[in-house]
């Protein structure tokens, strides 16, 4: 029989059973009134998710790519400096969207692996004497290396350097799952996609925007017009939307952040570490590590494994999907073949990441790996039962 | 009870179940074999629903504005002169989006209710003589004002000036439902949507680019990363996405253009007309006229009512909603209180227009509207019986 | 396109998006805690549906049928008496059920489109002094004929001969649609299905009791081990169940009741009222009359329509379905040529009722009945707006 | 996060995607002729499921217990006498059945965990000189053991003594998912359930019978309606039905006999074997064993694991549930406490498995069993590895 199985890549995520029934309504009409009552609330608690209070928050139609064109084209002219990092697909990608859009982007080249360079943007921004630098772009999750960069660190040096600049996030594979504090932060533009912490179909990119930003939208002189935030923020104040929304995703984000608040943003978050925490320890036990490489990196939605010498990633995931109808993440860019990725974000439980752990160990086994059966799966059982112990405990 | 009712909006259509099942897939990988394996023969058979067999299809993640945006900024460059008419809402939409990308658009003012203006298309481009407009643009079927226009003519004026303009068209409530001969009309860049004719959620842009169109994105400078053409079909050559697709809707997409052809392709075409002009005749007994102002111009998708002197088009679609819980369209733009719009594509049928058009009149006559009950719901019968029988014996 | 329309059979009904979803949920461990907390309350709220405060509720996993076995098989022993009228189809299962079991049954035959004939009941339980007849069987809505009888005479007749039979209902079309008042009425079993007012799929026989026939089963003696009602109380009443339930139906079964309570069972006994009286207008527009004699009688759920000389209901039946796609009602019985029967219960609405009356008009005008179109959707279309003004003005 | 995990109970069983959708369609007329076309072929085909070429399928709207029902009520008269085991919950209910229809039943104790008593079968049979014996009933599987008798053994022991008594088999949890031959073990009447191999809601009891059971429904006397074979197969032969059946269950079964067609019955059985073996190594990793005495008795839909004196069944199902919402099925009858119940029947999968045995462990662990993580699983990798292998290569 051929079974679907949980998916274990990081992003589209399993979609629980709920949410698919939300975003599976019959259609109805988006000018009618009951459409406006539904989005104006949701737009003010999605905030919730983002750790802020003040932020504005749109929802186009379209992936995270287009979050991050929004983000961009509403807030800079041609020939404006932006300060990034270049450390994993995701960053290269929208260093690549800036220069395209005629945007003067200062790249710090880092291992991948690594995380934001704060000490390079440091200096970088200490010498930017004039503030030429309009807007500092950070992934906070690099979905590619599996790697979580620290934000709030990027804001300390920002403010220690007095340095006007935006702060642009990254949030697509974060936020929703992670930690996430775009007030504390001073997160200028933060981006999230519907396929990740919200757990729904790909097809809304959620932004959220500062009030600084929304100042800079003003002088703003990008051509933009499906993306452009005014007009959205305009219409989503007033319950409606420039073009005709995409109602089923929005239906379904409407049941998402109201099953996330449910749960609790901190337990969301809280539970994407133990499982993440859970998936490392089985590494650890096949005498592999995460591509991430510091402990402090680790994401807790994304871990890239590093495959022994002699073995590729790529093989790796075409074998467990063919022979165990089972999805993991193919290495992506450079380190394409040099490892495979766990994803264990949105909808996932321990029991069900046992699932991945123990296949994953069936198909290394069948190629050849030097791991014990058993071995990954143990370490992890071993620290669910105690983590998951206490977090019912703290719950409870 | 609450009861979900058919919606007679002019899109999003009511949604076939088969292709709410369709979209409600548990999520897969979009990197596996198995999504490249579905793409590549979708995009050459979506094709047939354009009435091309050489054009290149992409499927951008967005709405019908994407689209536009899509065929406007891989094509052309800051500065470079459009010619368009302005006669409804969205033919308006689009000049201000050219405008808004430094476009230079030549406008030419139409009354609503009319269609393209062929002479003055004619006049302008025979004064072209150093063939400074690079594109025209054409709205085929005006959803504001229910309007169809002949594209065929406007390619029929611009080979007899030989004039090498590209001809852009909007099809977006039309394409899946109307005749449209892609090839046959020389058009170069195709825009539909989801949610129109193929009967599926809000969300997929589908946009169909002919040879020139594929030449002009060589030279064209305006900025586009998110609605990069070159990107999006190279990647579309090999089963691929240059990022995540929105998978819902094009394994949607794939089951609603199977259901076309299932049917096939003119018998999708003859069964709007016979449902539109069943709804024509009810407007005609019920003393009132389609906004269009020639029955050529009629509109096989929606129909804009003209109502009598004295009646808000926006307090009988808010009574009949609020009344008997059935969403019709709202008049748009200037001529948002003196018409209502009832819309009849995608999912339809004779039976399900019988009680549109039976609703419209009760909601009607509780507004004191000078309509006798019955009268409209008559006319449709009378004709549906009649016609339906016909299309019957011509497919068996 | 082959599309689903709505049906017009007296049962199974539309089914509310709501209740689908409910039904299919992924399926749960019917032994956890969780089934037993749903079950209890579940069982006691039905009581509302049945007009009691005191009876005891069990579902079967069966048909209506299977509802009646039980209603016998639990409380009467081989040879005992029973009284029932024939005069209908389902009357007439029933009679034949209870001689298949031993039964004495003492039928009085009536023509079809009578009601319970409460003279004869009266006559013959004068007669009998010695109390021997056991039960009487009345069907409340016989489904056959479109006729509703009055089940609140019967039991004066009982009343004021001071007889103790019991008295046992068939529900199964009326329960959730129409007035019932099981405590008033002095019913000792009413059988209801989960496929009519309940609006779910078929599959559930749901039975409630009174004290009294519950004293009955301690000396009943006929077999029965399937629908064994002590061990299935018993079970219900510690919120489990004698063998495997049908666990989908029963989540459906609790959102039904929570519907049919949040829109309030007068109300849905009202809207019952006001959509079949538009039909039943819409059938005097043509010309024609229900098969129930007087107006006392006629059904809030069903009309069978009498047809003019010359025409064959299940001809018109066959022709509505396979031109238009629709599902009415043919006849049963002697009279399954005379008549067709329109449903109208369950998810019904006024806006739905005038597509099933509309299309009714062209499958007779196609078959050359002398009728005019429109006719009938004018009436109800007429009714309509004033009782559903006249509703929901009483419900503000 | 309440997530809903895969269940491992002994049916219901997780439910196919595919076999959700076939049972939540929109309602259909059961009298409209594509009903009828839908039913017979598949009454047909469902034979293949059961091992047989000859028999006639009738399904009622029931759970397995009315499948019982239905076997006895057909074919015996009141007194008659019939031989049956006990040797668990199942085999003990259906002897209570027919105990409670006045049938005279010789029982033979077994000790729970052993399979049918051949021996004593074949000494009681062959001292039965007048053959007063009718029928024998046999249990294939008793699921509250896991334990699979030879049903074939039965049928020469009835042989060799040319005996002629009917054989009867409950195959409820067996039919669909281990091989069953009907036609070679000269079974009279076999009983399946949906909600087992069929993997669909519980609600039909799919009944099988033998041209020498059908000869004996003609002189059978015990009462029956709900259940009489005689008008369902007259009916299911013309493609009707006696009473409103329950049609969303009938899609279901139609898309799962498909779906099991498709995967081929041999596969089925084999995948079945295969998941259970893996699952019974887990087992004996733990150093534990089945409540199944001989391994030619081991069940492959279900196995009941004895636990370690001290622990309780029943308190590791419930902590499994509280702690990791996974279901297990507890022990039933004397052993309840003894024992928990693993099911691995209808859609399951090696990875699936795994997820099972390790949250075992886990909830073991936690109760202070004496067992190492991982230990099972790494048991049943391993099996499955080297098993799921040459599955693939013999399919290929």
């Amino acid at each position: 029989m051929d079974q679907q199985h949980p998916i274990f890549i990081p992003g589209p995520t399993n979609i629980p059973e709920r949410l698919r029934r939300a975003m599976s309504m019959p259609p109805r009409d988006h000018r009618a009134p009951a459409f406006g009552r539904m989005l104006v609330p949701l737009l003010e608690e999605i905030r919730t998710v983002f750790g802020s209070r003040d932020a504005e928050v749109a929802l186009f139609t379209a992936s995270g790519t287009g979050g991050w064109e929004t983000a961009i084209s509403n807030t800079l002219s041609p020939g404006d400096r932006i300060l990034a990092a270049r450390h994993g697909t995701f960053s290269q990608r929208w260093i690549d969207l800036c220069q395209r859009h005629g945007l003067d982007v200062e790249v710090v080249d880092c291992e991948w692996g690594e995380g934001l360079p704060i000490d390079a943007f440091r200096r970088i921004l200490a010498a930017d004497e004039k503030h030429r630098i309009r807007a500092v772009l950070a992934v906070h999750n690099e979905t590619a290396t599996g790697v979580c960069s620290d934000i709030g660190a990027v804001r300390t040096v920002l403010d220690a350097e007095d340095h006007p600049a935006m702060l642009f996030v990254d949030g697509v594979s974060s936020i929703g799952s992670l930690v996430f504090r775009m007030d504390d932060w001073g997160v200028d533009v933060a981006v999230a996609g519907s396929q990740k912490g919200f757990m729904l179909n790909t097809g809304l990119a959620v932004v959220a925007v500062s009030d600084k930003a929304r100042a800079a939208m003003e002088s703003a002189r990008l051509p933009r017009c499906y993306f452009d935030l005014r007009e959205m923020l305009d219409a989503g104040r007033r319950g409606q939307y420039p073009y005709t929304p995409a109602i089923s995703l929005i239906e379904g984000l409407r049941e998402s952040v109201t099953m996330l608040l449910e749960e609790g943003i901190e337990q969301v978050h809280a539970r994407h570490h133990r499982i993440a925490e859970g998936v490392r320890r089985a590494v650890s036990a096949w005498g592999m590590r995460p591509c991430a490489r510091h402990p402090r990196l680790y994401s807790d939605t994304v871990t890239a494994v590093l495959l022994p010498e002699g073995h590729d990633g790529t093989d790796l995931v075409n074998h467990a999907y063919a022979t165990y109808g089972v999805s993991y993440g193919i290495g992506l860019g450079y380190l394409a073949t040099r490892l495979f990725r766990i994803g264990h974000l949105g909808q996932m439980s321990d029991v069900i990441a046992l699932a991945g752990i123990g296949t994953a160990e069936m198909a290394m086994k069948d190629l050849g790996y030097p791991i014990r059966l058993g071995s990954g799966v143990a370490a992890a059982q071993d620290y669910y039962r105690v983590a998951g112990e206490a977090a019912r405990r703290r719950s409870a």
